[in-house]
């Protein structure tokens, strides 16, 4: 947009600036800066094809959506409260209560596509997955003995929430099946030994970005024992579960599994419902004892740190996903089928299309996994990517990916590159590949 | 609203539950119970008139005017975008800039509102004025040498949001003019005794909550030239700078006297368009130099963390905002005529009807401050004020107000109560003052 204020220029300069090293340490780490470089390639280079992109298709936007999903939760408000019009308008126009007006809706979203069972006084709901993930470390991280373990590689967001709260994140290597159970015992005991605490691990355990690999069942039991005897909380994010490539239901989350509350689920409806509403939630049913014996469920200390936070999420935007979940009784399942269907084709057209570019036995050097759904796949290649290899991919091959140095938070350059599938046309998707196909020579050749 | 899903009751209880003890500390400090304690006391007496809400007035809410304000946006994306659709509805839909997309509009609101001149690129739009203190603070904070002043007493979420990134608020004592400058001074030299380093002050320049004082021209010079020399920054909290009793402007704030780019300007909108889209900005056009010489905008570092924390403030309700701007030209001192002769009005009534029930020399124990606007005043009653004080003038009285205790963060009674002028009607102003000057009454016969 436009800026049509006109610059300060009457705006005396100071004397100093405020040196970076001043400011809190997250703003000096290689992941601020390779967020940043990521957001400017794909600025600098509009025209090229974006691979990179994680956000969910806009096919089926429209605005009048948005009038239709709000205009329907405030027929639901008029029900629940009696057809008092000034209450209903008040309750998505006023502030709000502190962990949301839609967790009813939301547990029974949970009780209908999940299969999980919770009561809705443990969900709060939150500006974003990526609140639900700030809170929880922050209630989580007592003193600098707290660390969080990660399923590496590892999603960029939940690495740079635990910096915001100066919580240590120690990877665990990631496997085809999702997770080395070794190196996760390892590290485990590696951290009892320096006298630190594993509070939670963070795992997708479905289609995991940027690996799209999931859990199988007995992972996810094995994880769910672990943490109960290792005494740490599962942080199961969940953006991508929905998206199977046979639109059946996966294996159950580590939340459907959860029988000794050892899970906080973390759920987003920016791909399932709207990136534009910023609504997400955290189920967090443990409970928290008091010195004085008195119980609180986990949530309610949430709750505690969001009034400080941000106070409440937009009853406004809470309305407009409230009314997405009312409109197809409480199931994204069903409010998705359209956007299952293009992941799902597109998922398919990129794997037929790395096979016919890249024929079996031909190319030994080029191999990449086949995810069972969701937004990522992983290529891997011959050679070390870097920054600057993914700059000369988009200026001179006009196609954009993202390297997977980013996700293992070490900047050190590997043999990956992530593509997604969710934001582009069949066509961009031939055309990419054409692009990548002919990049992937050029370093071939070089 | 009811919950309709089964308790989970099949659920096996885990062998232990979490100790607060392991929580982070703020969840264990006496401001949590003080929040929760006052919500409680509201909603366990919801019949009593309450003088304690600081919410808006609901009077003028309608949710046709949403759905207007939508429209009104996407029809400024189009004319923005060459009438192209799809781009403005991703604009409103989709992920968005990580520092908002209603900056330029905002710009221009402080240029007409408040004389205020600032690139768009040093405006962050925030979910709410208290996501823009938290990053303010988390920026701030490198060290535990750190500190925030707060003018005292100081509106809970300002100590609050310091606490969820460890950082100690000090008081400076306020005084009938806003501030004592004797104590600042004290304060400044005491902290850089002690080796630790003043980040910044915390200030209501503008009828603050809970004083209701405002600071006149030469305490804000005054301010702004401590803030030079003794290097740290003013964070100016401005929600109810509109609201003057005369319906004209006040004095310049400080920010629009800022000449070194010492203040920044934490913006709300909750206050002068609608609290349910939970929409407020910071303004920090400060530099910031790496250690590469490579020079920013405070604006792109809060803008960095943010990216961590929210990712992005909700396009959709930034769009609800930037629709109100438009219609009334940029200006929410148009847009809020009605709402300003509602405040001024209610503050009359209560300051006449306190004159009548407490006559000028018959009452000496009892007394008040008149503010030049805004939502709040503070009466002194002849006996400390502690929270049972408030549950019996509640459950006896069927009275509100918030004791000023709590403003003040040590937990020891004074002689204050707050009293809110802002969602109230003028028949429960009168009553409320009945009830009031009968539990002061009881208090004094007793």
């Amino acid at each position: 947009m436009s800026a049509e204020v006109p610059n300060p220029a009457a705006v005396r300069d100071p004397a100093g600036a405020i040196p970076l090293e001043d400011l809190h340490s997250s703003l000096g780490h290689p992941l601020a800066e390779s967020m940043n470089f990521l957001n400017e390639v794909a600025q600098r280079y509009p025209d090229a094809i974006s691979f990179a992109a994680g956000r969910p298709t806009e096919e089926f936007f429209g605005i009048d959506s948005i009038h239709r999903y709000l205009d329907r939760f405030r027929e639901h408000l008029l029900t629940v409260f009696d057809c008092d019009e000034a209450r209903a308008e008040r309750e998505i126009m006023q502030y709000g209560r502190t962990k949301g007006i839609i967790h009813d809706l939301i547990a029974r979203n949970l009780a209908v596509d999940e299969g999980i069972t919770v009561d809705p006084e443990s969900i709060v709901v939150t500006v974003g997955c990526q609140e639900a993930l700030f809170l929880t470390l922050r209630v989580l991280r007592r003193t600098s003995d707290d660390v969080m373990l990660a399923v590496s590689p590892t999603y960029v967001g939940a690495v740079g929430a635990a910096q915001l709260v100066d919580m240590p994140v120690l990877p665990v290597a990631g496997s085809p099946e999702g997770i080395d159970f070794d190196d996760l015992t390892r590290r485990l005991d590696e951290v009892a030994a320096t006298g630190r605490r594993v509070r939670a691990l963070y795992v997708v355990a479905d289609f995991a970005n940027p690996s799209g690999v999931s859990l199988g069942l007995e992972a996810r039991l094995r994880l769910l024992r672990l943490a109960a005897e290792h005494d740490f909380l599962l942080l199961e994010d969940n953006p991508y579960g929905l998206f199977t490539s046979d639109g059946e239901p996966g294996p159950p989350t580590l939340k459907a599994l959860d029988t000794e509350r050892r899970v906080v689920y973390l759920g987003s409806f920016s791909k399932t419902a709207l990136p534009g509403a910023r609504v997400g939630y955290v189920v967090a049913d443990q409970r928290v004892t008091a010195a004085d014996g008195r119980e609180e469920l986990l949530a309610d200390q949430l709750g505690r740190i969001k009034s400080m936070l941000t106070v409440n999420t937009s009853p406004l935007a809470q309305a407009v996903i409230g009314g997405k979940l009312l409109e197809h009784d409480f199931s994204l399942r069903a409010g998705n089928v359209r956007e299952q269907r293009t992941y799902r084709d597109n998922l398919r057209r990129m794997l037929d299309g790395l096979r016919d570019r890249f024929p079996p036995g031909r190319h030994p050097e080029v191999s990449w996994n086949v995810p069972g759904g969701g937004f990522f796949l992983v290529l891997t290649v011959p050679f070390a990517v870097d920054d600057r290899v993914l700059e000369h991919s988009a200026r001179a091959h006009r196609v954009l990916w993202t390297p997977m140095h980013h996700f293992y938070g070490d900047g050190v350059p590997v043999n990956q590159i992530r593509l997604s599938v969710s934001h582009v046309t069949p066509a961009e998707i031939e055309t990419g590949l054409d692009n990548l196909a002919a990049f992937l020579r050029e370093y071939r050749d070089h």
